[in-house]
């Protein structure tokens, strides 16, 4: 299958930005780091800015090649939640976009149909299989295992992607 | 008075960022610049960089001290323009913080109360007194025209704050 490509999933939020990093040959995928940046009650610049700046240290840190991101739930009854949300996202996407890696978007129900087979799977199901996964023991909190969930949907859509021949586009998600 | 403040407005969109920038005396304002980032029809990464980029730009160049932001209009029926919207702040207001530069909001009907006197003003009016508050006979795109409206706003706030002894801080807006 090649060499592994490194990937980063991100789940990013107002308050707490998961992130996880897997590499993946094929089929397999293999656990490599994950996180969270908290970035706490400080003024929304400032907030803003450290999404970016820890979103750009992981990039550097760990050297992902593609970058995956879980799309932003809108909640009909709240849009100013989707203007706060949206501000978070944002700052993350500018952080992708100043290392040059190419972005893929999965809608939530396109994560957890990857990771248990099932678009309406609960929290911890994903959580659950995320580990059996990555053969992880450690506890993994929600946004981290959110970002790794995503990381390997990602891998799971480009290998088949690869295998049928076609192209690695913006339209991967 | 004491010395000029150089004020930075910036009205942020997903497709047009408009920005204005003034020199601020007290009761006088004069024009020194203004423009509109237009972001094109890429994909959603590169378009925020260039609003990072791009107001980062702005920034270098013209040196303001403060900056003014319009708050944005969170339709209720429509939280997927929020989302949107909200990543096009995102990246506007990480270009804000990157500088370390003081950032008030204002909303909408606090910009046509301070330039018009009338919170419901339309766009035309706005407009219209945009140009005499600040000298100006060019033609004036509506974006630039919003972005000057929130710099003057905030320097007609911040000059009633500093007469009346009170705090410039975060609650500015």
């Amino acid at each position: 299958m090649g060499a592994p490509v490194r990937i980063l999933g991100i789940d990013p939020g107002s308050r707490h930005t998961g992130w996880g990093v897997i590499d993946s040959s094929g089929h397999k995928s293999q656990y490599v780091a994950h996180g969270c940046l908290s970035v706490g009650d400080g003024e929304l610049p400032a907030r803003l800015l450290q999404i970016l700046q820890g979103l750009a240290a992981v990039i550097a840190e760990f050297g992902p090649q593609e970058i995956a991101l879980e799309e932003t739930f809108v909640n009909r009854a709240n849009p100013q939640s989707a203007l706060v949300l949206g501000q978070a996202r944002g700052a993350a996407i500018c952080a992708v976009a100043g290392a040059g890696l190419p972005l893929a978007e999965y809608a939530a129900a396109q994560v957890k149909m990857a990771i248990v087979g099932n678009g309406r799977a609960d929290k911890a199901q994903v959580q659950h299989m995320v580990k059996v996964l990555l053969n992880l023991q450690a506890k993994l909190g929600a946004d981290a295992s959110d970002a790794l969930a995503v990381a390997l949907t990602h891998a799971h859509v480009r290998g088949t992607r690869i295998r049928a021949g076609m192209a690695l586009s913006k339209s991967w998600g």
